[in-house]
């Protein structure tokens, strides 16, 4: 009898062989584990044929065995050390019963809210019973992956979430969501106060349902001068952390404060978070000397290198493994990857990292 | 005789008694001077009842007297120690022959470029006659501010104006634009040494007709990775200061290299410049150990703060002063005035600057 054996959902098979897991741990591995943000996505022509079966993007999401074959897709062909379950952050306003649509080429719309109690309250069971195809995806996708991979369950940070279901789409100046934040703030924090609820449940039934390690997004954490971003993001960040901690202590959680600049500082300090994904921009020496005492870090490489592949690319890629491979590290983008990736850039890099030797 | 009378030009009515050239020479002044970016704008009725004149916006920008209007009316509604003329900083471009539209509720639309060869070459002379009506504001206002005001003149960085030569307009990911820099470095940077020429020559002009000093704004600088920002920002600033200093030692020169986050500090170092204008998400205790050894500071509310207004304005006013005015500072936002600020709010954060007592 294992200890794992007391918490079936969350056994996992040969848990020291999966590189990423161990580097997570801070463990020493052979060379760092690589994943990339969005690897499952519209580059891929597998994930465009799956994709075109269903009109709805979210009934796309909401569809167990197509979420996990596009889940897997990348893995199959890349050999990615870590599979992040096919989702979007947007399934918690959705299950909160906030208007979601996603119109081709405008991205997310939402209905927007202007208080908390537009919204039902938040309901534990009855999110969980909304998202449980997602849950059943991140099952399926388990039984499915190779032994060493791991697998990434996620949420988007609240911060995030409420910038979307107040501005209803993507903003540039935030101006909605930025006056009713700063104008605000009782307010605001109701909602913030429930979305932290919403997705440390949500992260929980994740690791529940198989996944291994959990990364928050708070991929418009970079809009905000420090007492908010401590206010809006950090905080919340600390109280879904221990949340999750406080029923599977073990999991490792991954946030990403996107585009924190000098701020990523107090993120790494103060979130609680196990290891933090930083952007492109995030110089590397700083990096190295600022941060990676603090978390194991996730990153870096420019989306659009990427996109530009060849000796640029494998150069940039060699710089960050340069810098950042001694300490505890996970390879990945600053970003996603980008619709217009060729995938052969992708399979490039992925064998550049596979065979990388430390010098 | 004094020394100012050998560049007629670039004489100053009593220098000393500017607060705002005294703060960026670090001489002590009695309170840090402040300025607001986009000061003169559609948030003001007056500047809509002038713009309302004019049908298109570049040739609003190039009529000497409208520009010298619009220029003056928030420093004699507000009083701010320095007035910026307005102008656009796709004056350049324009002058380089692209075609260049601003379309209402869109932005700038740009017909995109491929190669420095789609312009002409860069022809001192032409620019200097083609921009003409922009140092006749300068001339113009020079002579109608109040003494105590200082004038501003300004420039695009290449960088930011080769986003939108190449992007022909905003962009979210600019994939042109890097898709151009990381895989054609050679012909791109064509470009950017041209830029680097045309930026150059229209701030020696601009202090020749008046601008007491200089500002460099690199809107999309916080969009590139560390080896990236050094050679397509910092390395043309330090180009354009060296170019500038050349000619007119004394001016000071402020660097905005927008959104840089812990590379501000590579800019601060590196460039040359004098002052660096900071976007509100940089952390003032990271800015004051790191960055005002090395620079002057400008900064950096957030303009939904100017916006929001109110104790939450007044409390993050105090909080920028308390962290930084002991050190050379000059007051401003992290970016421009937006266009749904209340003038009243822009008067009550006047009011507290002038009024404004170290402790």
């Amino acid at each position: 009898m294992t200890d794992s054996a007391k918490t079936p959902e969350t056994s996992k098979s040969e848990p020291s062989e999966k590189r990423f897991l161990r580097a997570l741990r801070r463990e020493v591995v052979d060379r760092p584990p690589f994943w990339f943000m969005r690897q499952a996505g519209r580059y891929l022509p597998e994930y465009q044929a799956i994709r075109a079966r269903s009109k709805n993007f979210l009934e796309f999401c909401y569809n167990p065995a197509m979420a996990t074959e596009v889940t897997l897709q990348p893995v199959h062909r890349f050999g990615m050390d870590a599979a992040i379950i096919f989702s979007d952050i947007l399934v918690i306003p959705d299950a909160l019963g906030q208007k979601v649509a996603f119109e081709p080429g405008r991205g997310p719309v939402l209905e927007p809210i202007g208080e908390a109690k537009d919204l039902s309250p938040f309901d534990a069971e009855k999110q969980k019973a909304y998202l449980a195809p997602v849950y059943e995806a991140l099952r399926l996708t388990k039984a499915a992956l190779p032994p060493e991979t791991a697998l990434i369950g996620f949420a988007g940070a609240p911060w995030t979430i409420a910038a979307y279901m107040i501005e209803g789409g993507s903003s540039r100046d935030f101006e909605k969501l930025k006056a009713f934040a700063y104008g605000r703030p009782a307010a605001f924090a109701a909602i913030i106060d429930m979305l932290v609820e919403a997705v440390a449940a949500h992260l929980i039934a994740q690791v529940e349902a198989g996944a291994e390690a959990l990364q928050l997004f708070d991929s418009w954490a970079g809009v905000l001068p420090e007492p908010q971003f401590q206010r809006w993001c950090v905080a919340p960040a600390a109280m879904i952390v221990r949340k999750v901690k406080a029923v599977h202590p073990d999991v490792p959680i991954i946030g990403f404060p996107n585009r924190a600049g000098a701020l990523y500082g107090m993120y790494a300090s103060e979130s609680g978070i196990d290891a933090m994904s930083i952007d492109a921009t995030v110089p590397l020496d700083w990096a190295r000397d600022s941060l990676q005492p603090r978390v194991v870090l996730q990153g870096n490489l420019d989306p659009m290198m990427l996109v530009t592949g060849g000796e640029a690319m494998k150069a940039d890629a060699r710089r960050i493994l340069a810098a950042l491979a001694k300490g505890p590290f996970i390879f990945n983008l600053g970003h996603g990857v980008p619709q217009i990736t060729p995938p052969s850039h992708v399979a490039e890099l992925s064998a550049l990292l596979q065979n990388w030797q430390p010098t």
